[in-house]
């Protein structure tokens, strides 16, 4: 937890700009995985942790912004749970560390918002994505799930708040990728062909959780980079395979990092490998270069496709005008994932609010494939935490789809095309600090030039 | 998965044994942290693996007795999922290979419930403990969650079955549990006072997931054993604790191991911590003499409570009659959980159709403490698998409670047990198969008495 100053002020800010009205923050429960006392590891939902820091499951928390009062619901320990699970602080002094001290069983709470109602208040609560939430909202609000929209003005006060890392956020992000670094060294050093994909996972996890870190998503690791969410790590590794791994640390704060990296499971790159590797590292490198506040990240998108499709020319993969073909979505077939996405309490910033509101500002999405999945649009300001995360892919089943209809084939040489099918994928990743003047990487560097993944590998 | 003939013939005889009506299994669903898309690692439903073996988010099975059908419901992968997820076998290929040739959409299973509500046929469901199954029953059938008790000949038919362990199910548990041994004597080698409880967790972790296997349940590593399900694991070991681990891995095909162990941070024991030990490793070694087919585990609990009883007696901790200090509860103050649970699919075996049912055959639990905490009270038979772990701690929340209360003060010596109050706790737990000769243990051996722990430290 971060000092009572921060959640009061957090607080503040926020009933200042909702102006009036009751916020419902639904915590999130514990989850059994076979039955319901073998639970997952706990997480608490992150906009809960921002404004009220207490990671206990079973609370919910009110803010009533017209009558200024704070509340949480849940409730104390008894004899029994001691026994089982340890003397801890009492909820009610929890609460105080956190600047609440309105602390009340978490059976009232339905009657307290069935006041509300009656009252005439307006009731905010945030687009809900675990079932526990929609079994809540359905019991106390009486809205089926279908019809659990979320407050936008609440939506777009919180963004408007966790948008923008403060010194103490910023801290705990770079902790994080200081591990997450350490983990995709570790993974480097380990790698030999021969061996299976979950044991260079298991080398990873290892530096995480010595280092007392949760992951912040579940790790990729594959010889199948191409597969984009790839989490089967049952492959045996052979020569000749590039390793893509996509892994983050959560620090115990709830902050997390997320970086990607990718390497020749043999000692060097092949001439082929090397070649596609030294494009996908121009477009990370002139992404980084224009990052700076006021630059529209999609622009920086844009950038990075440039850079790859007249990269691919070289190729002789792709032909005509670069930016052309950019702009009607031909590069999508290498690239067909965003440039990045903001990051802090969630690896994907505030993803559970909508991305509309996190990256666009409101404005609608482009629908075109590839670019729809740019996660962050607007203008960098500085505060913003984000990822840079440049792709190129071999995708069989979408070069086929795209080759039977023939799609963009002005800008793509499909017969040259096909001589990649087994190439597999390669993405870098690193995570960006905007500052007043320009960017910072946060958290150590990890071998990122074609040079520099030799060298410790 | 096991072979279709297996699936076949575990449905055959469900079928056959609850004679008539529509028997409905829920899958789970992937379970979003933070976000929808952040999930935690998936785990499907024990019965569905068991019946149908299939692992995938989204699924559910209808089995129609009286017509004889058998149907899944679940929806095939989209261009868009392969090119996030990868390539896969479909759904219809997978299910053929449990058998099943009926595979319908997700969303015609609302539809298909309607029917055989209209019909009139008995819709049989299993008791919920996932969030979304809640969901799910509430919207299929009508029922909120507060009337969703599961049916009962439907558990009953279900526990006739998964609690005798086939030949095929013991190879890979007993796969599980030579996977949950290493992890506690990697534990034993690794552990040194200075460390943190998270870094031997991480050592254990890294020999689970390095055989490509999970947990099977949150892992406990702390020095403050006498808090039975103690998850923190922020303290540093230092010199004259005792550190208690209760950990297992969980193989690919969903099987659990399930083992404990306590050791001394130094490289031996303190002389009262070898005291209290070797009747704790009485307590063991009389418990497991003692199984064989026929006998009521319950009677098994009894003996290791006695055998407590007898040990602390002489260390001047109890007094009086031994077998009547235990009917009376008084052994619960050093021993407040049960000796054992069955394992299988689940490390507590079927714990979601009830225990009840899968320990007591329907009979009512008692409302002692300590032995109701007792999972497994039937005779043992020939096919099960459970676990063997007595315990002693000295807790002192309860230690307060019980002595202010003077409670069984003509069993325990109160003055006495002042002086072990910050003893911590000890316990030791192995896995056995009976057979129809007595019981055998399943995976290789962890050092169990002082002299064999002391040898690997």
């Amino acid at each position: 937890m971060f000092s009572k100053a921060t959640y009061l002020e957090r607080r503040a800010t926020l009933k200042q700009r909702i102006g009036s009205g009751v916020l419902l923050f639904l915590g999130n429960d514990d989850m059994g995985l076979n039955y319901e006392d073998n639970a997952f590891r706990y997480r608490q939902d992150s906009s809960f942790l921002y404004y009220f820091g207490l990671s206990q499951a079973g609370l919910a928390a009110v803010i009533d912004v017209d009558e200024d009062r704070e509340i949480i619901f849940g409730d104390e320990l008894t004899i029994h749970s001691i026994i089982w699970m340890g003397t801890l602080p009492t909820l009610r002094n929890r609460s105080f560390e956190a600047g609440i001290t309105d602390v009340r069983p978490a059976k009232e709470l339905a009657d307290y918002l069935t006041g509300v109602v009656r009252r005439g208040q307006s009731i905010h609560y945030l687009p809900p994505y675990r079932p526990e939430h929609h079994i809540k909202l359905w019991r106390y609000l009486g809205l089926p799930p279908d019809h659990q929209e979320g407050s936008i003005p609440f939506i777009r006060a919180i963004v408007s708040q966790r948008n923008y890392k403060s010194e103490e956020e910023v801290a705990e992000i770079e902790r994080a990728c200081n591990v997450t670094a350490d983990m995709h060294i570790r993974a480097m050093e380990v790698l030999r062909p021969g061996m299976y994909e979950y044991e260079v996972v298991a080398a990873m996890n290892y530096v995480a959780e010595s280092n007392n870190c949760q992951l912040s998503f579940p790790t990729i690791a594959t010889i199948n980079g191409q597969t984009l969410h790839n989490h089967y790590h049952g492959n045996r590794v052979k020569s000749g395979d590039l390793f893509l791994i996509d892994a983050g640390a959560e620090v115990e704060s709830g902050y997390a990092g997320d970086m990607s990296s990718t390497f020749p499971a043999d000692k060097q790159f092949t001439d082929r490998q090397r070649a596609v590797y030294e494009i996908q590292n121009a477009m990370h490198l002139e992404s980084v270069k224009a990052l700076r506040p006021g630059i529209p990240y999609m622009q920086v998108y844009d950038l990075s496709a440039k850079v790859m499709v007249e990269g691919l020319q070289t190729l002789g993969l792709m032909k005509g005008d670069a930016e052309e073909a950019v702009h009607e979505g031909a590069h999508a077939l290498f690239y067909p994932h965003g440039l990045g996405h903001m990051m802090g309490l969630d690896v994907h910033d505030m993803e559970n609010l909508g991305e509309q509101w996190v990256g666009y500002n409101g404005q609608p999405k482009s629908t075109q494939f590839g670019r729809r999945s740019q996660r962050l649009a607007v203008p960098l300001e500085p505060g913003f935490v984000h990822t840079v995360e440049p792709g190129i892919y071999f995708i069989p089943e979408l070069i086929d789809l795209w080759k039977a209809e023939k799609r963009h084939a002005s800008f793509i040489n499909y017969e040259k095309v096909e001589a990649y099918r087994g190439f597999g994928g390669i993405r870098n990743e690193e995570d960006y600090l905007i500052t007043p003047t320009g960017a910072r990487r946060l958290g150590k560097k990890i071998p990122l030039t074609p040079q520099e993944v030799e060298a410790l590998r």
